[in-house]
């Protein structure tokens, strides 16, 4: 059974990683020279909407899928008509604008912060009005790890991040003073059975996420509720596949940040630390096999190796460690793999968790992570 | 950092899966069409002693390694003079003859049945008077899933059992009434740490390895004493990697019957069953790396599937079921794949367990498992 993948980046990697078990093979179509999912099956080098390399991509494939959101809405209608694209259309055109996302979540009512569209410098004046300031301004489409967006202080500071953001259609929203963010993974099979991992807690830096602990320390409730907004997204977008819900927890409440259609970073720890892991279950889904189980083994805590990556014989000899290398040439900034430490439970993994945060301390910084808001 | 590989089946495959997180680049020598590591890297299809192939398959690598034990001693010699052999000729040249293998562990005070090396056919009459019936007569070299060897209930079929297995140099060995089939799979790491997973206990059908389950129910003392006949193993032929020991539990007294200086089908468990899977630890120990964890994450049952293979949709409704299929087409005998239901303990895995043996009725027969002494 063959799956085209849309874009080989290290999502499309562990996703051929996954493919192979279950006799799956992945054929990818990304414009880079050198992509991580190379190893894992062909690839077709050309650009996202080039209509030749979609029908190749389609030629053969049982379902196409997705490692990003920012698949070209005309690339996605023209494999529509050809072969089941998993997640569909609907969740592509909500993922890649924030305006539409938004309104998805209130419509299903789901928490979100204020927010306000903003097309011209006007509608920014009476947006802000409305919302305040400390308040954040985003552009609609194409934001990712904290890029296309501006924190907003003071009204003052409008006129220029209006102009630095390009004058381009954007979303207002006001700044949440969140204690912690969290990630809630779902997914749903071809069947409409749906799954669950637990809350993850994921720690940011610059925009771009570091550490994910799993299972988040989080009540039944809290934990019944983020399970119940991503059911409630599942189920409104007929979605099929592995969903990602990133939300900001104030004091207890739970409030939507943005949600990811594909496999999603803060569920890299499910690798080792559950099951079956995202990656599995992603595949499972679009191909229509049941789901796997997604119950944890043990807690998990997963960091993020950017820009350079530490001496894998030192990582490996951490308890329990698993590393990730993503076959990317090192450049600042650059997600170059990810480790894993799992254990029993989150006391036992405290050592090991200690010891990885001071080999990565020159890309994590020694300083507390920063709290302003971000893109996954 | 590349590694070698010499034989691109499913051992093969499953070890280049498991080389690219840790940023490791297989490439396999294997004469065959279509083996089953073609999706984890190159394949240089060439017969294993062409000595060209040999030098490619060393050209730039770290390290070389092998997936079976029958690599020709010419081929290994030529590779060792020009990179690193892990495990190395030593542990080759006693897991390719019988005799050579019983003398080891002779050596090394671990256990073993009588038995008597068999050159001629007199040799095989004198041999019979020593050891008496039951007993197995086996060739020397490249046996195999139970392939040979023969059974001689009587001394009459002794002539005809010689004349059968080619009049070749053989062993003769009593035949051992025995509870059950063990392995105890260890590693050694470059710097001569070793490390044990727990005993596993398997389950053979006309020579084949049917059933593995982990950990098997052995006391203390029994799993100590396979930790240490396999680590007299590993210290004597000063071994790195992966080493099988396959045991015979006799009313609670272990016999070896044979090692594999190799990852083992026995050990397939251990990709979801163990915290390091025997794959990456194979890969760790001849790459220099630190040793992964071999604690078990709960109990594993590993079922192969010979010869046809299931609905994957009824194998993964199984709860905690993993699929691994091979990429090889069907043929009566062949290993196709295996799947490994995992749980928190044995007694929650047994109805999955009982489900699955129906769903493999037509290849594990409706009989018990037959006692016959066979190969890997």
């Amino acid at each position: 059974m063959r799956v085209g993948i849309i874009g080989a980046g290290q999502l499309g990697r562990m996703l051929g990683l996954a493919a192979h078990p279950l006799g799956i093979e992945p054929r990818f179509l990304d414009p880079s020279e050198d992509p991580p999912a190379r190893i894992a099956g062909e690839v077709i080098r050309a650009a996202y909407d080039d209509p030749d390399a979609l029908a190749r991509l389609a030629e053969g494939a049982e379902v196409v899928t997705f490692e990003f959101e920012n698949v070209p809405a005309a690339a996605a209608r023209l494999l529509s008509s050809i072969v089941p694209v998993r997640p569909g259309d609907r969740s592509l055109q909500v993922a890649q604008d924030r305006l539409a996302e938004k309104r998805c979540f209130d419509r299903l009512g789901i928490p979100v912060a204020p927010y306000a569209p903003v097309a011209t410098s006007e509608e920014l004046a009476s947006a802000l009005d409305e919302i305040g300031t400390p308040s954040v301004l985003k552009t609609r489409r194409l934001g990712y790890d904290g890029k296309g967006q501006l924190l907003l202080h003071e009204r003052s500071r409008a006129a220029a991040a209006w102009k630095e953001l390009g004058e381009r259609p954007c979303v207002l929203e006001g700044f949440v003073e969140f204690q912690r963010e969290l990630s809630m993974i779902a997914v749903r099979g071809n069947d409409g059975a749906t799954s669950f991992y637990p809350l993850t807690q994921n720690e940011h830096r610059d925009g771009i996420l570091r550490v994910s602990v799993a299972p988040a320390a989080a009540d039944p409730e809290m934990e019944r509720l983020a399970r119940d907004y991503a059911a409630r997204l599942l189920e409104a977008l007929d979605y099929v596949g592995v969903l990602a819900l990133e939300l900001f927890d104030r004091g207890g409440e739970l409030l939507a940040n943005e949600m990811a259609p594909r496999v999603h970073n803060s569920g890299h720890w499910t690798i080792e630390g559950a099951a079956t892991s995202q990656f599995e279950n992603h595949l499972r889904a679009i191909t229509g096999l049941p789901l796997g189980s997604t119950q944890t083994t043990g807690a998990s805590a997963m960091f993020n190796l950017i820009g350079s990556v530490p001496d894998p014989a030192a990582v490996l000899a951490l308890p329990d460690a698993h590393l990730h290398l993503y076959g990317k040439s090192a450049r600042p900034g650059r997600k170059l793999g990810h480790v894993t430490l799992r254990g029993a439970d989150h006391p036992t993994l405290g050592g090991a968790t200690s010891r990885l945060r001071e080999m990565l301390a020159d890309q994590y910084g020694g300083t507390a992570s920063g709290r302003a808001q971000r893109r996954h």
